[in-house]
C-alpha cells in the first residue's frame, strides 16, 4: 500500500534519475540471454543461433491513442506492450526484449507510473518480453514508445508479402469487440451494460494472438500475416498491396462475438461497421495454402486456444479487393482504418 | 527542388500511411544482414554470429530537448541518430539497425519531416545505422524516439561497471563546446562571432565517438565507458556508481577548445561549468587499467583521429568523487547533470 507521502511525489519532484532508481530493481532481468539490462547506454542480449530478430515499435501519444478518464495507468503499461508484442506475432516471432521510452508530464504521480510500469511488466512477462532499458523525459502529453526484439527461427518469419492467388484468407477470435468497448466507454449512457465490460476488456486489456502466430509460422502453415491494429479493411488492403493480389471477403465469414451482437441490437448499431473497420483488435489476418487448410482449420484452435475462421479468399490483383454481402452482392471493400491524422481534429 | 504544392503539404492531408509511402523508396536496405525493411509489422534481420547485441534508446521531445527556432529539421534528425549511436560506442558496438517513432503535429510539413528523415538517413548511414522501421503518429508536440541495435564482438562490450581503484580516468575529444554553442544561439547578442560557429555545430550536429568506442573494446582497452550526454559531473557519478568506487579529476586536466576559451573570455564566462555541468558533448568517459596507459596515450588517437586525454583517477568509494583546482584544492564534485523533470518549468 501507498502511504500519503508516496502518493504526493510527482515526477517533477522526483526526476528521471530518481524514478529510474525506483524502478530498476523490480526489473531485474531473469532472461540468461540478457547479459545486461537497465542501467548503462544500453542493454546487451546474445541472441539464440539458428534465428532471425525481428525489430518493431509502437508510440501512443495522450489525447490521441488513449484517455487517462477511460484506461487506468496499469492497462495503458498492458496495452502498450500487448501492442508491441501483437507485431511480432503476426511475424512469427518470440518476443525477447522491450526498451520503453516515456515523455511524462511533470505533474504525473510516480504512483502512477509505478503501476504503469507494473502494467508492462506484467503483461510482457506473461508473453516472454523483458524489459531492459529505456528513457524518461518530461512532455506535456503522456507518450509512450515501446521498441522490441522477437526471435524466430531463420526462414519461417511470417511476412505480408506472401500471399498467392487462391490461398484461403483467415482471422483468429472475433472482430470488432475493441472498438464496440472504446464505443461503450465513451458513450455511458449505451444499453446492454450486462456485456458491455467484455467488449471494454478487449479494449483495454488485448491479449496478442502469441500462440497463434507461432504455432502457424514454426509449422510453415501461412503464406502471409499482419496483425489488424487499424481495422480489417485496413488491412487487407495492407496484406493485397504487399502481396500484389486481390480478395474476395465474405461477409457471413466475418466473426462477430455474440456481445458485440448483443451490444449492437440494444444500441440499434451495425454489428459490420466495427468488424470491418474498428481496429485494435489485435486479432491476426493470414492466407493459407489449399494443401494446408485442412490442418490450420483442425488444429489452429486446438493447439492455441484461439478459434480462426475462413472469411475469403485471395485473387489476382485486377480483380480488386471485394465485399460479399449476405445476399452475394459484390461492393468494394474500402480501407477505413484508423489514420491519427486524417481522422483526429 | 520542392515545388509549391510539395511545400503545401502538411501531415494533416498527407496522412500517416501517405508519408510512409513517400519515403519507404529512399530507405530500402543496402546492407544484405536486414532481410526485411519497412512496410510490415516488424523489419527482420539475421545477428552476426559470434556477436552479442546492445539495445538503446532515445526520446526527444519539442520544446524540451530543442527548439525549432534554433535547430532545422535536417540538423534535428542526424542529432537524433548521433545520440543513439553515442550509446552504442560507449558500449564499443558498432550500430547496425534502427526503428524510429515519430509524434508530429497536424500542421508540420511534409517537406520538413522529409529533410527529418535526410537527416537521420545520413547521419545514420555514415555509421552503419539503417533505418528499417517506425510509427508515426499524431501528436502535439513534435516528439522522434530512435530505438538502434548494434553488435559487439562476444563479451567485448564496455560497461559502466567495470571501473576499478587506480584505473585512469579519460576523455575523448573537448568538454563543454556543445553548452556554449547553445548559450551561443540562446543570447544573440552574445559576443564572440568568429569563433560560435564552431560550438554551434558541436550542439546541433554532434559526431558521435564511434571509432574510438570500437578501438577500446577491441583492443580491451577499457574496463568501463560511459558517454558523455548529461555532462561530466553527472557521468562520472554514474561511472562511479556502477562500479562502486570514487574518482578524482583534476581541473587542470579537463580538455578545453581555445573556442570555448575565447568564447567564455569574450562574454565572461567560466569555461569549467560548462565543461562540468554543460552536457550533450558526446565524448566518450572510460577508465584504463595502469598497465594500458601508454597503449592508450600513445595509439588511441592516431588510430581514431579524435584525442583522449587523462583527467583523473579511480580511488576507493569510501573518498567519493571529488573535483582537484590547479591551486590543488580538494571540493566535492557535485552531480548538475542534466535532468528534465528537475530542470523545466
Amino acid at each position: 500500500m501507498k502511504n500519503e507521502k508516496d502518493i504526493k511525489k510527482t515526477m517533477g519532484n522526483t526526476g528521471e534519475f530518481g524514478f529510474i532508481d525506483k524502478i530498476r530493481e523490480s526489473l531485474k532481468s531473469k532472461n540468461p540471454s540478457v547479459t545486461l539490462g537497465i542501467g548503462d547506454d544500453a542493454a546487451i542480449f546474445k541472441p539464440t543461433p539458428g534465428h532471425e530478430l525481428v525489430f518493431t515499435t509502437d508510440m501512443l501519444v495522450e489525447g490521441r491513442h488513449f484517455d487517462f478518464k477511460l484506461i487506468t495507468p496499469w492497462q495503458l503499461g498492458a496495452k502498450t506492450m500487448a501492442v508491441n508484442i501483437s507485431d511480432c506475432a503476426a511475424m512469427g516471432a518470440k518476443p525477447t526484449v522491450a526498451v520503453v521510452s516515456l515523455g511524462v508530464p511533470k505533474n504525473f504521480p510516480v504512483a502512477d507510473l509505478e503501476a504503469f510500469y507494473d502494467g508492462m511488466k506484467s503483461w510482457g512477462e506473461s508473453f516472454g518480453a523483458q524489459i531492459v532499458g529505456g528513457d524518461t523525459v518530461g512532455s506535456d502529453q503522456f507518450v509512450v514508445n515501446i521498441a522490441m526484439i522477437g526471435e524466430v527461427e531463420s526462414g519461417r518469419a511470417l511476412k505480408r508479402s506472401g500471399a498467392q492467388v487462391g490461398d484461403a484468407l483467415f482471422v483468429t477470435g472475433t472482430l470488432g469487440d475493441s472498438a464496440a468497448g472504446l464505443h461503450a466507454l465513451q458513450n455511458p449512457s449505451a444499453k446492454g451494460k450486462e456485456i458491455t465490460s467484455i467488449l471494454i476488456k478487449r479494449h483495454l486489456t488485448p491479449v496478442p494472438r502469441f500462440n497463434s502466430g507461432r504455432h502457424l509460422a514454426t509449422n510453415r502453415l501461412a503464406t502471409s500475416a499482419i496483425d489488424i491494429s487499424d481495422g480489417l479493411s485496413s488491412e487487407v488492403h495492407h496484406l493485397c498491396g504487399e502481396s500484389g493480389v486481390g480478395a474476395e471477403v465474405h461477409e457471413e465469414g466475418v466473426p462477430l462475438s455474440a456481445s458485440l451482437l448483443h451490444y449492437c441490437e440494444e444500441n440499434k448499431l451495425n454489428p459490420l461497421d466495427f468488424a470491418l473497420h474498428g481496429g485494435e483488435d489485435y486479432e491476426l489476418l493470414f492466407t493459407v495454402p489449399l494443401n494446408k487448410i485442412s490442418e490450420v482449420v483442425q488444429k489452429l484452435a486446438g493447439e492455441t486456444g484461439v478459434a480462426c475462421k475462413a472469411i475469403g479468399r485471395m485473387v489476382p490483383k485486377a480483380k480488386g479487393i471485394t465485399l460479399i454481402s449476405k445476399k452475394a452482392q459484390r461492393v468494394p471493400l474500402e480501407s477505413k482504418g484508423f489514420d491519427h491524422f486524417s481522422k483526429k481534429g
